[in-house]
């Protein structure tokens, strides 16, 4: 349910462990941009040493390491931008709370980023970003699905506030397309629960359980993961060092309002999640009765009536052995109209009691 | 269930989307009420220019735009009042949270005004407000349904304290009024919870179920939107910049005390619809115990009766093969009262029956 | 379920409506009592401005209004205190919460009084109270019943500390009386609780459901006037101007203690309501499970029986048409002790069963 | 549920009414013990002069009153420690909120004991402390039970902690002795707890609701006198006053974790608790759906074969009334082997039936 | 459920009780670690008198004592480190709450360890430090399960930061493993829960129901253990003494948020848990629901056709006593076809039912 933490339980802290990774993804894919409002000069290498040589092409630099299997870039990228090793382990760690880190020289960001694959079940991701003066390097997995092609075609476009603000932009930029990217998730989840909604009135099966729960967890990690997200968003409204400009953080404002909205959603959606089980079983418990109901109406119909013609397949013998008449003995079977007279009893008794089960509803 | 953003994710912080609109209303209806404690004049307009160009005729002007189809009008207000390209985006996604935004020249107020329409369904629809010092701007869609009739009114009629008071007064009086009108929409809340429960009590039907679903709904979406009303005004009345005089928060005061009111009344409608599936499925419960009850009733009654025809059913000879009398094969059936006794027994064990039921009060 | 606000959605702040009432119970009835500790006067009247002309009798002086059809008497009031009419219009919509507000020249105070009317249902009436320097005010729908007696007892009693101190303390009395009579009508939900939970394990029916939620709602509503109460006793206790002298305080603190020990109260009744509905619906769930045992061991036990004397109602030849004995064909019809045996055998097959029932513990 | 308030709603506060008591227990019995770390001397009386004129004889002195039900004892105490009336009156009112009151001359301390009494219900008492600088004065109902007699045996024992230091830190060894005697209580509803667990599951009878109902209500009651309790231990320790000396406070802390941990054990069992009903509510739904698997068993082997048996009931001819063979009219009947035929038809019948119900696991 | 606390209550605070232990246990294991940058001693005594003499071998020292048996070493402890007797005795009472104690002289730390047995069943064991400058003493009991081995290893292993740091950084690394011993256990509670899940939707058995309580109740114990362990790490890392050094505060930050994130794993866990009753209770009507419509169908199907074979069982004559032809009595029985059609219209009325139930997917 969770990504476990890599290092074992008493390690010492700040060990790293590489992603395992499978032959030759182990060098990660390195793509730059150098930017700034006048040029724009884009690098892709798998060497670190080779990106960071053409640093200073322009006056921005954004770093996107894709994958996290070797551990010499990350330690270039570590010595060149004084990074704690706690930072590093974190961002090897795998499913981290979003969280902001303040260290003397950059901003640390951990961010989760949520999709869908393409069976449509829910995913998230972790990014890492330590942002310093003028540069900001993002590191992530090998991605499925990549948030950040906008916002490199917004970096591309030229003339956009994008170029002319520094890193810090950036960084409000990619987060904000963070957050943008839970509202398909969410809305995926919201068509979910009317469809599951729709179904547990109607045909509430075993199987419809096990869908209620699935979403019920999507929630429940969903929420998990956006709480945090907002407080990194606040938190780094409220950042109090020079790192961020106040340009940057009016559009933060707009970006932790639309984290508010997210929780909001995701509030009424478990409230609406909540629910279905109830709906579920009592949706059960009325299918039981009806058919309760139609057992009852059966069974009530035709026992008395079975019981009737038993009566008159019983074998009292009008004679006696002795041959004397015993005229009490079932004097009805010897009547000319006796078996007609049973059968417009039986059909009253019936209709008697289809008429009360009508007026009880129960029909 | 929600108003989707607009721009799609990832896309640009302030784009602008304007909303598709069919045919001439792509022109925004503009009505202004200029005014001050001695004159009054009214303007209404397609275009803003012509609006803006009447500005100065009174002392106070007061701009309301319907419809959010062009998005040259909404350019020329955010220029003449120097909006944030960000606010300007929030006036049209719609499906904001209500919020106060204060900036150097206005406050921006997003609100939600609540209301049923024409087939009794809850609505609910976006408010903006743009308050600078002697200018209200309000922009909203094209309404169905207007509470600022009210507000008109009570501008027209003159000596009123709205005429000697700013357009701080004014936002107060717009703001109340919606306020008020969650009134009306929670009262008809009430109204169809009082139903639900009678009919949850008396006639448990899956249909139910789904009216008792959308109740809560509503209730969580009213919920939704007044709490964060209530923080809107709550934070007008501690505003602590001189854009509202200190007469106008006394008024919010009250106002402010309506929205308490309102989240006490939601509050308590979300506690009693929570009771309502509870409710539901107790009467589904006790309807199939009813059911049960019958059919045990009927069927312990006649089984037993239905057991005892049986045997005088049974075709044992009283005379073997061999000629020989076997008196011991149900000589029952050759007695002459044999018939009515077992009538008799069976009538006794039926009627004993009966009594215990009674007094199990299962009949 | 609640008293509804009286001027409709959006009309002005502070518009009066005075209460529809009939006849002759237009005019207020208004007590006086003007005292200190030397001396007491009384006035009864139904005009405010005989009652005012009296003022100065001695030095503090109490006026209770009851009855809110007089607009007039109102305004009369509010001139002479200097009163807000966002206050006034408090006073006149009933249902508000209870507060404290403070002005420049009194507090005001609205609280709700609760009791049991003569049918032991739940009623609330709402309180008004004006305090001035040496003049209080206090205004209420023309009550059913009257939780001042005793205070108006005790001011007459002479020598008593109400007597010796201002119109602060009588204030203090008057909540404190308020406050108190919460009580008895706690007490009674908490009989009427204890009342439910006994029918609810014994006898379970549909009315009972109806109780249940009737005092439920009771209890929500309860708390609801409850909580703000302590609120209003709180603020009073910790306002810091010179309305309210030390000696006051000292008593609201024990006042104070008085509400929290009610919302202990309140909310232990909830918790109790809370599981009523889980013990009717566990209530209901026992006893279809009881009558299916009936059914199931009636029907266990005669089934099997009734087939077997279906099978000795077979009417299977000993002699075929030809004439030729068919020995396989039932001979036991033809033992001179088939009928005893399959009588035995029957009756120990039904005393093997009741045994297992037994075992099982469902007999 | 709850000890009533004595005095009527609406009398004035400080209104003294003392415990009705019968006969010779109208005079509470005083112990007194007078002690410094030097000596210690002991006294009882039934009047308080006496005891007062003792004080002195040693630095310290603790007197105990046992009793409520002699006003004039209680007014002596007052009047020589300087008691507010308020005070008194909470002595007497049985069921407050534990609590503690600064005075100028004194603390006042409420607490509540519990215990279980002889027939091991929960039971809770009130004690009343006042605190002066050398004089503590602890007041309580006659009680059934003496949590005070370790303390009375460290005093006696000399050369301890308690006889060095003054009477704060006898205060907070008598309050820490009333917490300790929280655990054995809440041991047993531990106990308990498991045991209706283990007859939840195993035999759901109405009577175990009573009982868990009954618990519930007990660890409500715990819980809504150890919060207080707790509050009360933390402003002791935050007093900023002199009269509790440093030492004293560090093993006020001590006692404070120990409430803590009181609260953690009470939400503990409730969380415990709470599941109770669901799991008597699953373990009754357990029950009937074994009940109905054997009843359906049975019903379903056996009316299939109560059928067929039917079938050879019949009494259609094989020769019509005019003498002609009609072959069609059951055959079967004339068969040598037909009984027999028949007989293992339905053997067979039901052996499939009963492999099939093995293999739903119904058997 | 809980370990219960060793003193009686009542008795003084301080009062130390040695653990009853058995046999040679009664020495608890001493193992101290001497260690600086460049060097490190090791000693294993039964004597802390042996091990205090050794002290100095190094900068720093570091004693661990396993098994509370012996209160002759804590008290030679506690008279060498100044220990507060409170401090002593909760080293000794187990199950205490984890917590952070300054004194002057040293950090008092209690945390708790969890651990699952070797029958796979959830412990936890108390550990509690004094840290003063140079020296960190470490007291548990005789532990079945050890998670200070990795640190000892990196002590070890030399030139690794916890060589070069003080006992702050002995202490954060101990406080971490211990933190992250919580990480296994609630992986394996988690696996629990996902196999809990899929039983509780296939096998809903009453074991399940015992299974799904404990594993509710470790939840429980892990959330009251892992919350006050979060407040440890937030207290030692907001500590504002110099005895915890920048460094290691930057470490403790990171153990913090494992904290965190231990919470957020365990709130997901126990809302998984919560449902799981719901689950089972919705499983079991599920089946009850399946077997019922078993039921109804074969009773339904078989009970008319019953009824129908009962009436050609009837004896009505076709001949009168008097020997007068009553063709009205049965004369179906004397059709040459009679039989047959019988049967097809039994077989018409089954073909018909199972149609009519396949349509309401009973079938």
């Amino acid at each position: 349910m969770y990504h476990k933490r890599r290092s074992p339980p008493g390690s010492a802290p700040a060990t790293l462990v590489p992603h395992s990774v499978d032959g030759d993804s182990r060098h990660p894919k390195i793509d730059a941009i150098f930017y700034d409002a006048g040029k724009l000069v884009e690098a892709h290498s798998h060497s670190i040493e080779e990106i960071f040589s053409k640093i200073g092409a322009a006056r921005f630099a954004w770093i996107n390491i894709s994958g996290l299997g070797d551990l010499e870039t990350l330690k270039s990228v570590a010595t060149r931008m004084k990074i704690h090793p706690l930072a590093l382990e974190d961002v090897l760690n795998l499913g981290q709370r979003p969280k902001v880190e303040e260290a003397d020289d950059y901003l640390f960001v951990i961010a989760q980023m949520v999709y869908l694959n393409r069976e449509k079940a829910f995913c998230h991701e972790q990014i890492s970003m330590f942002i310093a003066d003028n540069l900001l390097v993002s590191i992530q997995e090998e991605p499925e699905f990549d948030v950040f092609d906008q916002v490199r075609a917004r970096l591309r476009a030229g003339r956009s506030m994008i170029r002319q603000s520094g890193v810090d932009y950036l960084a409000y930029a990619m987060i904000d397309s963070i957050v943008d990217h839970y509202y398909p998730v969410l809305e995926n989840v919201g068509n979910r629960l009317d469809q599951l909604e729709r179904l547990a009135l109607t045909h509430p099966t075993r199987d419809l359980v096990e869908q209620i729960r699935e979403t019920k967890r999507t929630l429940t990690q969903l929420r998990r993961l956006a709480w945090p997200m907002r407080e990194l968003v606040s938190s780094l409204m409220h950042d109090t060092r020079s790192m961020l400009s106040k340009t940057t953080k009016v559009y933060l404002r707009d970006c932790y309002e639309h984290t508010v909205q997210l929780m909001d959603l995701i509030e009424s959606y478990r409230e609406v999640s909540a629910g279905l089980m109830d709906l579920y079983v009592s949706s059960v418990g009325l299918r039981t009765n009806e058919i309760m109901r139609v057992l009852t109406v059966i069974t009530s119909i035709f026992i008395p009536l079975t019981f009737i013609v038993g009566i008159y397949g019983m074998n009292f013998s009008a004679v006696s052995a002795a041959g004397k008449p015993m005229p009490l003995n079932m004097p009805e079977l010897n009547q000319p109209y006796g078996y007609l007279s049973v059968m417009a009893v039986m059909f009253i008794i019936a209709a008697v009691q289809i008429y009360l089960f009508r007026r009880m509803k129960w029909l």
